[in-house]
């Protein structure tokens, strides 16, 4: 509702930021993946619809990039790349969310689009081309004098983010092409960019005929057309800092016996020739939070790591962060260098001595300096060095008797490649990414407390909505804009957690939708609406999907919808053994649609953070998440999706708590915390067991009891009383014949004037 | 119930020879393992009493090898051991069933133990203990002649057999230690055996004093103390058809940089020591089954195979099957080489334009050679190759221009070493293997009558135990045997699927139980009796798993069998898409004790052949599984396991068969094969749901349909009235308000003299 005076520096600035060209910037979020999610990764496709939705440009993407309605965040695209393992960010279990029934692949229909061909003489150019052939020619020359055949640009930036930064947009300046997944190769003679069929047409409308389009992902297909493309002995350089460690050694295992090299070069070649047209490093404040929304001080934090490192059997001597989350998480400092993620550029190496952060300490205010109590040298003391003497510190510790745990999944080749192998400490996650998934008591606080004033502005807005729609003036983006304005009003917000998904209809049923100010559809009282959004909170990070229908819903809308509820219900109210697999217990969020024959193609959840990502790995429901444990958040989120007609999702944010059960041992459950109710007029009572009508109106009680006392406080009383009607008791629509029966006889008995 | 005169040589001959010393022979089976339960492997240990019930032996171990009850087969023992992935076998699904709940680590009590004490002068040794000192002192003359350090001895065959036949017992040969796992090590001056705890007491009992005892498992162990023992330049050598390639690649990869070399021997120094003592190699018939046993021709199925190599990318030339299983499936072939597995030793290389069948020649009568086309040499001809010829014409054949297809889960590095890298296509399963998963329209057939038959079988059993248990006559081993009888007396049985467990009350809690004749426990009215059991018949393998109480069962006990017949019945009802994985839904299994704080500690199902193996690869639930397909056949065997009281389980054979939904789409669900009734005594009705009770009584009505007109086909009159009982359609024990009701409107109405 009001801003409050204690806001950290710059926060209350970034909601603004993030609804300006940032709003449409597209990009994957992938990692690890299951070889049968990246199987089926490798079939997606985007529905041509999406495609005929893209908006024209000019030589816009430079500065304003040409987007498809592709939001970065859920539900997100995904390329079947092997090297989907390269791009870290917050979350890629969205990969498995687009890949599947989202993704099936469909012819994509070019002919209607305005795309080059450059098979005629002249080449038929739409105005979206991007002329490339100054900056390709500038690229030759950088090459030429680092001696090298190919150069390689993927999509990713140096922290494997989910979000990135137009200025770690290299990929796209160099080749025209926006989309979010496909990497570049350039030789002395030709240029090649690999992209899925999501972006065939995209890049057909936006790359001149300097590029040729692959139709394939992974290295193998660009390492198969390297070894044509250039002579034995060619040297292929890339950027070492844009490769992971997973996809360098998928192209040095492909390259090998090839007499062709890969060759690491530290300046970023594409960087050289974009000069002083590239966006600059991010300048704003970099804060430390409020004690008042941080679960534990730096210090303590510090102390926890060192203490893990001590006891684990290889006694690493440092960790190394290379996730923008795990330095903001550790510090407890923000900023807003990329979209939607409140993180700063930096790294930093923890040792058993000493702290040292990488980063622009010009950014730091003098309160902030003192704060990481940065003017010693002590083991508690922060040393602040800069961002890009990263490389060097790293090697020059590594000359020591040393022992760097880092976390493979998220750290580039770039740092990989200057410690020696025997002196990593290798796992998967590091151990501030393991600590930061389960949430200590304070945090689990702070997240529920942004949950109860998150669901205020989304009843407000479901409110406003029910008034609005009926008179027909309401679009998908002026919604998404008014949702995401209700949430700036409340108190502590940092501005969306991602790009409000705003669908109305048969948008609903796209992969990746989000609407636009110039494309988008009308909500209407005969459509359902999917309102899939969420808010940074200096408190906690919230995401919820609600799906409405202020009409006449069809019988299979309504019984869609009841069963993607019976899945919530039942994965939420189950009872599972301590450190069971997220992956083990999913298919109960499908069963119900199973049943008859539906289901979705998509993942059932993901970790989110406190004023973090709102995709949090490593929690969640997919093959690569870490065991559920107490005081972890995940969200919950099944759906159904009807091609062209609609899409429903219910998507909670649910804590992981300890279960009571009849016989003592240690089991878990799930507590949602996310307090919007369902929409009454889509649940099919009759599907509904005792059981889930019993779980739906305690979960309901518990609505009125967190939501209903803040919309008093703040004399919201229409949203009141729409939630109380909304979270009326729900019972089994025809009484059951016990009921009838018993009726019958009381007034049998009373007929007879019996007392009863 | 007779036998039947079409009964191919040496068939009928197994079923004795199976009750015969092998019947105590303890071998694991274990596979690739998800990593998850390698750790939980690492955990395991056996209940003290399990070892209490050793029973005594002198010299016994080379011929009638002192044996815990351990059976080999289900719920079969495993090891922890990394190397587990090097044994191959019918079914290593069952690692995960011992390895969690049922392998709780817990202190072996040894100091009731009569055990070995090296410590004083002169040592002291239980009888039980074998003198080793010559044997070792002969190995150690091979180990001089090869320039030996050290030799390594493990306990598989060169199959990776689930069971291995005594001949293979090297490292219980060399050792006297006749536990199913461990690995022996002999170095010129010292012995050592490393061993899980379910057999350290084991090893304290049978071990002389030459031998160092090693309470680890996995490779790393064993090498970090050979890098001790052994001087830098010490050669290592090993039987290469004893390893796994994984295990073969765990050991190189510990012993790189370390100035220790393995080295390959393919002349076994262990059987040159062991000489003519050695059992002889099996020389029984290897006989083709009737064509009305078998689902296709030979023919048919080298020509699928052959067929999947034009497909496969890599165009192999040919497919070597080292998994006797393969061999024994793709010639319709079948022998008794080994306990349980009616197989036959042998390789088979199956190129485009040959097949070369390695076995013994004279094994082969000559109505067997005709049928297999085997005095030609062309593309439908089988060649006939001495076995021991394998790895030389596998040599020889990868000189030509061919790529030889192998599956990697259970070809031995004796083989895997002969082929040069470039030349090999490796999938984890061959193509044989993953045909085979898949049951066509007659082997589904087949396999159901298999299990009416069987049925038959077990519900004697069943009739005569509810008479007979309350005399107080029956005892565990006297009750396995006579199921086995009744089992044998079926048409086309082959002997018993694996050693039958038989246990009552605490006894069926415990890991790996079978009783034998000098211990077992009595049957009683007062306790409840958990009998798993299966038969291999020409036409099928069965395997069924029930637990019946004949007194009055405690309320927790008939909650917890209830809960695991809730499990047994939602996984078996389950609707679930086309190609999900078995890991996927086998938590549907386990719900109801969840619900409860319950659970059980192992897997929830495994795949099972056509007179084939009990636990066959690659299908089941557990996370290394393939998907679940039409056609396939697996267990479904929840349970539940009270320490030292009672363990229940019920498992079920099931087909994989197309569900139909309400909406159309590619689903499939179980039809359960295995047909004998649940425990009515034992089921709480109250805690089912009307669904639960529809299924039971439509499953109960199929087994009246099924195997009612069998029983009355041969009088056996009681059963079929026992069957009738037993299978009375169940319903909700208190009738519901609604007919009291109308009970009460419809009395009250005649009161009133109204018609209703």
């Amino acid at each position: 509702m009001t801003r409050d005076l204690h806001s950290p520096p710059r926060a209350t600035q970034s909601f603004s930021a993030h609804l300006a060209p940032r709003a449409s910037k597209t990009k994957d979020q992938r990692g690890t993946l299951h070889p049968a999610a990246r199987r089926l990764l490798l079939d997606a496709s985007p529905h041509p619809r999406l495609l005929a939705q893209e908006r024209p440009g000019g030589r816009g993407p430079r500065k304003s990039p040409l987007s498809l309605p592709c939001p970065s965040i859920h539900p997100a695209p995904a390329s079947g790349d092997p090297m989907a393992r390269a791009h870290w960010g917050c979350c890629p279990w969205l990969v498995l969310l687009c890949a599947c029934a989202w993704g099936r692949p469909k012819a994509v229909d070019v002919g209607g689009q305005d795309v080059r061909n450059c098979s005629i003489n002249p080449p038929y150019l739409p105005v979206t081309v991007v002329n490339t052939t100054v900056s390709l020619t500038a690229l030759r020359q950088q090459m030429e004098t680092q001696n090298l055949s190919a150069y390689i640009i993927p999509d990713t930036d140096a922290h494997m983010n989910e979000y990135i930064s137009q200025r770690d947009e290299r990929r796209a300046w160099i080749t025209g092409f926006t989309g979010s997944a496909g990497t570049a190769v350039v030789t002395m003679k030709k240029a090649a960019v690999w992209t899925d069929s999501r972006y065939w047409t995209q890049a057909e409308r936006q790359m001149d005929c300097n590029w040729e389009l692959h139709k394939e992902v992974g290295t193998t297909p660009i390492v198969t057309w390297l070894l044509t493309e250039i002579p034995a002995g060619g040297r292929v350089g890339f950027d070492p800092f844009l490769l992971s460690i997973d996809t360098w050694e998928s192209y040095d295992l492909a390259l090998q016996g090839s007499n062709r090299h890969l060759v690491s070069i530290i300046t970023n070649l594409v960087d050289l020739v974009w000069g002083s047209e590239r966006p600059p490093v991010p300048n704003q404040s970099i804060y430390a939070l409020q004690e008042a929304f941080t679960g534990s001080t730096w210090q303590e934090k510090v102390s926890g790591v060192r203490s893990q490192m001590q006891k684990h059997q290889k006694t690493p001597t440092a960790v190394l962060l290379s996730a923008l989350e795990e330095t903001a998480w550790l510090f407890n400092l923000r900023a807003s260098d990329i979209p939607y993620n409140p993180f700063f550029y930096s790294y930093a190496l923890l040792t058993d001595s000493s702290i040292r952060l990488f980063a622009n300490k010009s950014r730091f205010s003098s309160e902030t300096l003192t704060y990481l109590n940065s003017s010693c040298t002590g083991p508690m003391c922060v040393q602040i060095e800069d961002y890009s003497q990263v490389r060097d510190s790293i090697q020059a510790y590594a000359l020591g008797d040393v022992r760097i745990w880092i976390g493979t999944s998220y750290t580039t080749y770039g740092i990989y490649e200057v410690i020696p192998k025997e002196k990593l400490v290798t796992d998967t996650y590091s151990p501030v990414m393991i600590t930061k998934a389960v949430k200590n008591s304070k945090e689990q606080a702070l997240l529920k407390a942004s949950h109860v004033r998150d669901a205020v502005a989304v009843i407000r807005y479901l409110v406003w909505l029910e008034k609005n729609v009926p008179k027909g003036t309401v679009d998908e983006f002026s919604g998404a804009e008014l949702v995401d304005k209700f949430r700036g009003e409340e108190q502590f917000s940092s501005g969306p957690s991602f790009q409000t998904i705003s669908a109305s209809g048969l948008n609903a049923a796209l992969p990746h939708y989000s609407p636009t100010r110039e494309l988008n559809r009308k909500l209407s009282s005969d459509e359902m609406y999917l309102l899939d959004s969420g808010g940074q909170y200096w408190d906690g990070t919230t995401d919820i999907t609600r799906t409405v229908h202020w009409g006449t819903p069809s019988t299979f809308q309504k019984e869609a919808y009841t069963r993607v509820l019976i899945g919530n219900i039942d994965l939420s109210r189950l009872i599972f053994p301590a450190a069971t697999s997220g992956r083990m217990v999913e298919a109960f969020a499908r069963r119900a649609l199973w049943d008859v024959g539906l289901n979705y193609g998509h993942g059932t959840g993901h970790g989110i953070g406190n004023f973090l990502c709102v995709h949090e790995w490593p929690v969640g429901f997919q093959s690569n998440n870490i065991a559920m444990a107490k005081g972890m958040f995940t969200s919950i989120e099944p759906g159904y999706y009807k091609d062209g007609e609609f899409g429903i999702r219910l998507e909670d944010v649910a804590l992981v708590v300890e279960a009571k059960t009849k016989y003592p041992g240690s089991y878990l459950t799930f507590e949602v915390v996310s307090f919007v109710p369902y929409d009454r007029n889509l649940i099919d009572v009759s599907l509904l067991s005792s059981e889930h009508l019993q779980y739906l109106n305690r979960y309901y009680q518990t609505i009125r009891e967190k939501v209903g006392p803040e919309l008093q406080k703040r004399q919201l009383l229409e949203e009141f009383q729409w939630l109380q009607q909304h979270t009326e008791p729900l019972s089994a629509k025809a009484p059951d014949p016990a009921s009838w029966a018993s009726v019958l006889v009381v007034s049998t008995l009373a007929i007879l004037g019996w007392s009863v």
